[in-house]
This record gives structure tokens, sequence and C-alpha cells, in this order.
């Protein structure tokens, strides 16, 4: 490795001195339930609690304060659908400048509504997020506006690497980390300002399986220019189309140890045990990594002591009650059966003693009689149900297979 | 006030002293959402982080270890629905001692596994909590297991009291506390301990709406030995069924200043608050001390610095998604609209135009033909929407009915 970083361990610590009076030092919590099961003593950085809820506003200020009076007298813009855009409306507030943030138009209510709280001027623009970034390119021509780009920038990377200051700080015999990776401005500022100061530290990388370019260009080292999916899914912070050959090149091809894709069910089931063991919502992108070392503990040397950066906590309250049920899902904890059965008296009396006798309690019941693939005289009885866990969804299942005609798991 | 109090100071350090090793010391949070709300500073106590999830394992450890050699030898043995029963596990494994729990039957699976998960031998008995009570008891007799009481101990009020002095250590000059009440055995060991300390601060307690009877005590002074409701709504683990006489006329009316109660929607939405904006998650008798704060801040002198204690984080995660929609409902971001029009093509079409101008997102419809009240030829149509506020609400509904023929909140 060469010595000299595109970053030096002294403008790391200048951009945490200097965006210090703004944030929060979030927690470094030790984790009782993941150091159980992965073996090592593993350490929460809860980003969860920084001020607009997540990293973001770390680099964001750390850019803005980094501007000449000038600059910032021209105003800011920027382009978001998601937590950059709170950071930069926040650290503008803070730095009493004039800011412009471009959204796609099928932003959530409650995002457009947290950035205009922090007094920003909002365009809706855009039906996906690539023709809101055009929009605002165009309008920072036009207007003159500064471009806060949300990593591809230095001073943002800086920001974002004050997280490994203080979490070195606290814990200085770290011997790995796990990193989401989204744009990737997030782990190039980590792993650059963690490998100067230990550089044996492993730093990991977490990408969201349905946009898992980066860990192909770094298993493969080809690249791949657009990623196609249909929705970001649960991890949507950090599901991009594009992964940044820049950032791969200076930061993540030098600095990163290995990296791994996370499917959504896995997602879940971490924002659910931060939920129920940890009593901290994350949201699905600040979760992945939580996911990642479950996934890879046994397969990566994580060593003593871990660090796990949950990145932020913005997740939409509507789709925590899907997460749940899809956590619990995978975790056996709750099954849906799907019972066909003959629709007449006593049917449904048959299956609720069996399930009551077996201890699994019912959560919703549903009938339905007219799907065209029922024969006349049988209903489909859609049951939710909650279990122990795997092997006692096995045993109910079967149970009610010996009474009735047919059982699917839905 | 007289001057000998029922539990000493030097009890209540001794206690601190003697749990120590076995619990956590748990986060006092400031809470800039809260203080800015309420105009001064909130501080959480977040005991939802404890071992076991809540401030039981103080009482149950203190107890526990306050016993002599041949008691431990003889086991112990508890009831609870409840956070006590893991409170009680946890504490004997600590100390190796063997224990027995008596849950009610209907005890959710999560509950009794948490219970099991500690070493406890679990009961299953009785349909409520009195017949699961009097059978402990009874056991208790026949086994001389020694029966742990979830308060009506001077020990274990002594232990919860544990709280205050790590409270005071943190800010001495606390003004005003909010504290739940169930039995009563946390708000007793908490203000005999505080006011002792410092006896300027303001103690308030808070109950559910659904058993207030320990407010009707305070304010009316007549005893009401039972109280009755169907379910112990959001806040079960403090909806208790008869105000217990000794916990009022040792401690509660010597030592608190006020009481309130809150409704399920306050709870709901002290709880979404809590997720939302604290990224921290509260059992519903977690969250009526911030539902109080809210509720009682300009009513209540609760001075400069307020405490404010979460005293647990166990809520069953299936139930989270209806206190979301609850919490949501009751601040006016969520509707749920049902609306009575021709059943012919295009009149959900104007509908979810309307509702696409006004930039409201639809999260889910749901048709309904064959309601008896309905007139031939017209359908019921159930919309639950996504909205800024109860404004844009009103809004939303004014603009509807000027379309359609009937409109009802639900």
């Amino acid at each position: 490795m060469s010595k000299d970083h595109p970053i030096s361990i002294e403008e790391f610590k200048k951009a945490r001195e200097q965006i210090f009076p703004w944030i929060q030092k979030s927690s470094l919590d030790y984790s009782r339930t993941l150091s159980d099961r992965v073996g090592a003593q593993v350490y929460l950085k809860m980003e969860n609690e920084q001020r607009t809820g997540s990293f973001k506003v770390r680099g964001a200020l750390n850019k803005i304060l980094s501007l000449s009076a000038e600059e910032k007298e021209r105003g800011l813009i920027s382009c978001s659908a998601g937590n950059h855009a709170q950071g930069v409306a926040y650290a503008a507030r803070c730095v009493k400048t004039s800011t412009l943030l471009v959204l796609p138009e099928n932003t959530p209510i409650v995002k457009e509504e947290a950035v205009r709280h922090y007094g920003a001027e909002v365009i809706l623009h855009g039906k996906v997020y690539d023709e809101s970034y055009s929009h605002a390119l165009q309008l920072s021509d036009e207007s003159k506006r500064v471009f806060i780009h949300a990593y591809r920038d230095p001073k943002v990377i800086t920001g974002q690497g004050s997280i490994s200051l203080e979490i070195l700080d606290r814990v200085p015999e770290l011997d790995s980390i796990f990193v989401p990776i989204g744009g990737g401005g997030l782990i190039a500022g980590i792993a650059c300002a963690i490998k100067q100061i230990r550089p044996g530290c492993r730093v990991y990388g977490v990408v969201s399986s349905l946009a898992p370019a980066m860990e192909h260009l770094f298993y493969k080292k080809t690249y791949v220019p657009e990623q196609h999916f249909v929705s970001g899914g649960l991890a949507d912070g950090i599901t991009v189309k594009s992964p940044s050959r820049d950032m791969f090149d200076n930061y993540i091809s030098r600095y990163v140890d290995d990296i791994v894709s996370v499917t959504e069910d896995e997602i879940a089931s971490a924002i659910v045990l931060l939920l129920e063991r940890g009593k901290v919502l994350a949201e699905g992108a600040g979760a992945v990594s939580v996911a990642a070392l479950i996934k890879q503990h046994k397969k990566w040397d994580i060593g003593k002591k871990c660090g796990v950066v949950i990145s932020g906590g913005n997740i939409d309250l509507n789709i925590i009650a899907q997460v749940i049920e899809r956590g619990l899902k995978s975790a056996g904890r709750l099954g849906r059966l799907s019972v066909v059965a003959k629709d007449q008296p006593g049917t449904l009396n048959q299956i609720t003693y069996l399930l009551s006798k077996m201890k699994s309690n019912i959560l919703s019941v549903h009938h339905e009689r007219n799907n065209p693939r029922l024969a006349h005289g049988m209903a489909e009885i859609h049951i939710l149900i909650e279990t122990k866990g795997v092997k006692h969804l096995e045993q109910i299942r079967l149970a009610l297979e010996k009474q009735v005609y047919k059982i699917e798991e839905e």
C-alpha cells in the first residue's frame, strides 16, 4: 500500500473537529446478543441516533463548512431521494446558507416534510433518481448554486470517515468493521481513516443483493455501469443504479478486504433482531451490516473485537409492519398456511382445535370461496399463526395435513 | 413529612451496589424532540435496554440476593404474565437458584420462551392472572419455595429505587420525574429515594385510563378494590385489577405529587414518537410516562430538568403494526376513509385522481358491495391514505365530499 493516501489522517481529524459542534457523538453500544451469536465482542455504532437520523450529515457538514464565503453566498443545491437530502438541508441550516433540494416525485411525504422542516427549498422533479439528478445539475449550472454530491467528493468522504475516529477512541484494538456500501462514501471514509491508524483492522463492505454490482466489481473486476431493479427493496438507501468506478479505484479496491451481498430476508431479520433484542430501530440500509455479520462471521476473520456501523434509522413507519412479518416468517416464528378443506360446519373448528392443542397462536383467519381453482364445495382458509420456530411450524403443517386436504405454505 | 422513611437512602445505596454486577447501567438520553416540545431539558432513562428488557430485574435481583442460604436452597416461585417473570428467572439464574414461574395460560409464546431461556421451570395455569397467582401461592405453601412478589416487598421496591441514584448521579438538579404506575413498586422505590436526596423534585405517576384506580384513590381517597376491563390494552404491563392499598398508604400518598391517566391513543402516539424520532422501542407500559409528559407539561410544574422513565421495551412485535397505525392515525398522518359511491367504471379512478392531485399516498383500497345498508348499485370503498397531518386530511375529506355521495372517517 502506497504511503500517500487520498485523504490524510490530519484531514480526518480536522473534519471531526470542524463538524463536532453540529453533530451527535453517536453511541457505540456493546451488543450482548450479537456477541453471543458470533463469538466476538460486537460494538454497534449507532448512526441512527445521528442528527437527521443518518450519518449523511457528517459529510454534508464537512463539505459545506469547507466552502468559501463566496461559494456559500451563491447557495447550495443537491439531489437525493433520502438521507443525503436531510443531511444537506440540516447542514445548510447550521451554516445559514440557502439550499435547494431536488427530490424524485415519488419521495415519501414524511421525507419531503423533513427536508422542508430544516428550511430547504424543495423541487419535486423526475420519475426516478437519475432524472432528478440531471435536473439538479442543470439548475446548478443555471443558478450557480454549489452542487453537493452525496459521495463523489473528498470533503464528503472525509466527513463520513470521522466515524472511524470515534470508534477507535473507544475500542482502539478493533479487529474488523462491517460497513454498508451504497455510493461508497461511507466505506471510503471509514476504511481510509481506519487503515492509517490500525492497518490490521479488516474492513468488510455490504451491498444489497438487489444491486450487487460493487461486489461483482470487487470479485471479477468487471465493471457493470448500470444495474436494473424494479424496487430498491428494504435497503433502498444503498440500492444504487450505477456503481462508481472512481470510488472503487481510489478507495474500495485499495482499503476494503471483502464484500458480501445480503438478501431482503436477511435484511428483514437483521432489522427485527435489532428491534426485538436491541430495542432500536434501524433502516434497511443501516441494518445490512448486521445481516452481513450474521451471514459471514464463520467465513471471514472478524477477530476479537468487531465494529458494525448502523448507518441510519429512517425507515418509513408504514413498512415496519411488513418488515416484522418478513423477519418473523424468515425466523419461522410466523407461518402463513393455506388450507383447502370442505366448506361445511366444523371445519374451522377442527383446525383451530388442532392449533390450540399444538400451542400455536392464531393471528388471523381469512376464508376464500370463489377462487376458480377450488372445486365446488371446497374453501381455502388462509391462516396466519405464531409459532416457536421452524421445527414447530413443520410439526403443525404435518399435523394439519393428516386431517385436511391440502396445505400450502404461502 | 416524617423523617423515618420506610426505606433509608443507605438501603438504596446498598441495593445499587449489590445488583450492580448483574444489571445494565441503562442510558440516560437527552431527548431533543421532547425538550423542544415541552420547553425543558428532558432526559429519558432507558430501562428498555435493561437485562430482560425491563426494570423488573432490579427488584427481583435485590430481593433474591438478600435471601438467606437456607431460603435460596428452598428455591423460588413467582407468578407474572410479563416482565416480572423474566426478571425473576434472570435473577435466579444469576444466583444459581432453582425457580418456578406460574404464567397464565394465554401468555404469549415469546414471553414463555424467554422465561424458559433463563432456565426457569414454567407452569401454565389459570385463565387470568388472579388464578395463576392463587395457584402460585398454593404451590409456594406446599413446596416451601420462597414467593417473590412483583412489588409488595420492601427489597423489591428498594431494587427499583436504584434507578433514582443512577439518574441523580447524571442530573443532580432534577426538577421532576415521570414514572409509570402498575402495582406501584417502581414509583414507590424511585419516589422514596429521590425525595430523600432532592426533596424538591416532583414525582408524577402515570396510569392507564383502562385501570385508573390509583388515580381515583389519589384524588378522591376512596378505595376501589377491583376494577374491570376486558383487555389490558397497550399498557397491559401496568393494567392491574386491584390497586394496592399498602403501596398507596406507605409510598404513593406520601411521596407522589400528582397522578394522571393516559388513553390508548396517547400511549400509541408516545410509542410512535419514541420509535420515529428517538429510534427506540418502548412497550406501552414503558411509554405512558412520555404520553403523560406531553399531556401534562403545561398543567404541571416540570421545572427545567425533567426525567422520564421508559420502564421497558418488551412489546410483542405482532402488535407494533397496530400501534403504528393507531399512532399515525391519532397524529392525522394516516386516514381511513369510507367512500360510498356508484358501483360503475370510473368511480375509483375519479377518487384516485383526486388523491393523487392532493399528494396523498394510497396505502390500501378495499371494496365492499354486500353490506345490507348499501342501496343496490352502490359500493363502499375503504381507503387507507397517508397524509401530511390533520389539516391535510380534512382538505381531502372535503374535496372527496364534493365529488361523491358520502364520506365517513373510520
